[in-house]
C-alpha cells in the first residue's frame, strides 16, 4: 500500500542485497522512521521489540533473518542458531514456527555452499506468498463490500467497523481485515472505516489509523467504547476483524474487545465478518473458550500511554493513580455462533467445522 | 468516604462560614489538591471547568454557589445573576437546574436581609438530602452484593464490575453505583471492584480507583475491552453502573460503553444493575434509544490524554496521527431489556413503566 504516494511493502530486501529493510512500527504513527537489518540479531531484535509486529509479518522476518545469518554462518550450526534465536523471540507465534519450519525444510538439504541463495529464494517466495494470500483475502472479502453498497441503495460510503490493527502494516502488504477495504477503495466503491482505538496498545489509533490515512481511505477514530452506540444508529454495515488463531470450529480468537463488537453486531443484525489467512486456524482446536489460553499481559501497557507531549518528544505517559492493581488479558474469543462468515484466501464460509472443511479439508 | 484514612465529603462549608470547600477532581488521581470557592464567579467557574463534575455533586455546587451571592448581594437582581450564570456552566444537567429551582423557590419569597441565612440552610439541606439517597441506595443495593456472596456460596470476594465514576465523587458522598459496595466494604463482606478505564475521560481509571484505592477497597483497573472477556469466565459477579438520565420506560443513557457491557452481561448470565436517584429519571420519555440526543463531544478527548510524564509534571499527550478524523459520542442508551434491575433510594424495581411506577408514581 502508499505511504505519502509511494507503494511500499513492510519488508524490502535493500539494494546491496545484502541487507532487510522494514518500517520501525514502533515510531508510528508519529515518525516514520525505516531501518535496516543486517544480521540475525537486528532481526530477532526486531522481532521481540515489536519494530515489526502481526502474525504473518514476524514469519517473514523470521525468514529473512534466517537468510541474513546463512550470508555469515551457512553451517548446520548456523541454521540451528537461527531458528532457536528467531523461535524464542515471541512467545505465541504460530506464524513464526511456520515459517521457520520452512526455512529450515528448504535449508537442511541444502549444501552449505548454496544456503544464503536458497535461503533468500525461500524467504523471498514465502513473502509473495504472504502478498497473495492477503490479496485473495481481498478479493473475496470485497464481493461482501459490494453487498453492502447495494444494500445501501448505492448510496455510499459503506461503513466498516474494524478493531485492533490487521492491515498490511500486519503483513506483507494488502492486510487481512482492511484488504477488501483496500481492494474497494482502490476499485472506486466508497468505503469509510470506523477505527476502534484498540487499548490498552492502541494498534487501532497509531496504525490502522495511519496506514488508512496514508493511503487515502476515508476513516474516523472512535474509542473502544463507542462500536455499539454507531450500530445502535445503524452506522456501520459491517465489521470485519482480523483474527490470531481460530479454531477448526470457527471460535475466533483476537485481540480484547472484539467479542464486545461481535455482541453489538449481533443485537444490531450488522454482519460480523472475520478475515484470516489459513495459517491462523488451529486445526488442533474445537472449543476456542475452554482451549485456548489467553495471555495475561503487562500491567504497565494499561498502566501507561505513549504519546506526543506539548514540547514535541514523544514519551512513555502513566494514567494510573500510583500502584493501581492492573488486570491485562489481550485476547478474547468470540464463540462462532456470533460470527457471520469468515473470509479466507480461498473464499467465504460459515464460521464452522462444516464451512471450514469446505473450503480446506478437500485439500 | 475516606481519603487518606480521614473521612470526607466532595464539597463543604469552610470554617470561616463564608466559603465553599471542594476537592479539585481535574488534579485526580495524580495530585489531591483542595479549593476554596469565595464567589458566585469561582463556583461557576468549578462546573465549568469540571473541576467538580458528576451530577449530583454538580447540583449541590450551584445550591452553594447561589448562597456565595446571596452574602454579597441578596438581592433579586443578584439572585437573578446567580441562576442564570450557574444555570449556563454545563448544557445537560438536569440536577444543575432542579438544583437552581430549589434555591428559587426558597428565596424568592425571602426577605433579602435574611437570604443568606436561607440559602445557607437550604443548599446544605439539599446537600445533606444527597448524602441520604445515596445511603439508600447503597442499603438497598448491598442486599444484591449480599445475594451474590451467597450464590459464590459464602466463598467472596463478590467481583462488581463497573463503568465510568458513579461513585462518591459524583455525589456529595457514598455514590450511586458504588454507594453498595462501600456498604459492603464497611459492613465486612469481601468485595472487588473491576474498574473499566472508561476511555475517552479515562473516569474510571482517573476517579474510580482513586476513590475506591483511598477508601481500601480492592479493586482492578481493566481497558474498557476487558469486562465481556471477564464475564465469560465467570469473573464477574455482578455489574453495576450509574445513569445520567433514565426514561419512564427504563432505557439508561450513560456513559458511552455501558450498553456493550450490558450486552455481555445477558450473554453470560451476569446481573447488570443500574444505580440512579429519582432525579435522574425523566418521566417525559418513554423510548431512550428515539428520544435521548447523544452528546457529540470535543474530538481532542480521543485525541488526546493527560498523564505524568518521565520528568514528574502532568500534562496533555497526542496519541493519535495528525490531523485524524474523529468521532466522540458521549453517551449510550442501553435499553430496558438488557438490565436485570435498577437500584433506587426507595428500592429496587425492574426496569420498566410498571416498575418505576411501583415505586415512584403512587407517591
Amino acid at each position: 500500500m502508499k505511504i505519502g504516494g509511494t507503494p511500499y511493502r513492510t519488508i524490502w530486501v535493500e539494494d546491496d542485497g545484502r541487507s532487510v529493510g522494514i518500517i520501525d512500527q514502533t515510531r508510528l504513527p508519529f515518525d516514520f522512521v525505516t531501518l535496516t537489518l543486517r544480521t540475525l540479531e537486528e532481526a530477532a531484535d526486531a522481532i521481540r521489540s515489536m519494530r515489526v509486529r502481526g502474525a504473518p509479518l514476524i514469519g517473514i522476518t523470521a525468514a529473512y533473518g534466517v537468510w541474513l545469518q546463512m550470508l555469515g554462518d551457512p553451517s548446520d550450526a548456523g541454521l540451528e542458531v537461527a531458528c532457536t534465536t528467531l523461535l524464542a523471540t515471541r512467545p505465541t507465534g504460530s506464524n513464526l514456527r511456520w515459517a521457520l519450519g520452512q526455512m529450515r525444510s528448504a535449508l537442511e538439504p541444502t549444501p552449505p555452499a548454496e544456503r544464503s541463495d536458497r535461503a533468500y529464494t525461500r524467504a523471498s517466495e514465502l513473502a509473495d506468498q504472504d502478498v497473495a494470500t492477503c490479496r485473495a483475502i481481498g478479493e473475496h472479502g470485497l464481493t461482501l463490500i459490494q453487498q453492502a453498497l447495494e444494500a445501501r441503495g448505492g448510496d455510499g460510503p459503506v461503513n466498516v467497523l474494524t478493531h485492533c490493527n490487521a492491515g498490511w502494516l500486519a503483513t506483507v502488504d494488502w492486510g487481512t481485515a482492511l484488504a477488501p477495504v483496500y481492494r474497494a477503495h482502490d476499485g472506486g466503491i466508497p468505503v469509510h472505516v470506523w477505527v476502534d482505538e484498540t487499548r490498552p496498545r492502541n494498534q487501532g489509533a497509531s496504525l490502522t489509523a495511519w496506514e488508512l490515512g496514508q493511503h487515502g481511505v476515508p476513516y474516523t477514530v472512535i474509542v473502544d467504547n463507542a462500536g455499539g452506540h454507531l450500530m445502535q444508529h445503524g452506522r456501520v454495515d459491517l465489521c470485519i476483524m482480523g483474527t490470531d488463531r481460530t479454531t477448526a470450529h470457527g471460535d475466533v480468537c483476537n485481540k480484547i474487545g472484539t467479542y464486545l463488537k461481535a455482541l453489538a453486531a449481533r443485537d444490531n443484525g450488522v454482519p460480523f465478518y472475520v478475515a484470516l489467512p489459513h495459517s491462523s486456524i488451529d486445526w488442533s482446536l474445537a472449543n476456542g473458550f475452554s482451549e485456548i489460553p489467553i495471555e495475561e499481559r503487562d500491567a504497565d501497557e494499561v498502566g501507561s500511554m505513549r504519546g506526543r507531549g506539548e514540547d514535541g518528544r514523544v514519551a512513555q505517559f502513566a494514567i494510573l493513580p500510583e500502584g493501581s492493581p492492573v488486570s491485562n488479558p489481550g485476547f478474547d474469543v468470540t464463540p462462532a455462533r456470533l460470527v457471520t462468515a469468515l473470509i479466507t484466501e480461498r473464499g467465504i464460509c460459515k464460521a464452522s467445522a462444516e464451512g471450514l472443511a469446505g473450503l480446506y479439508r478437500s485439500s
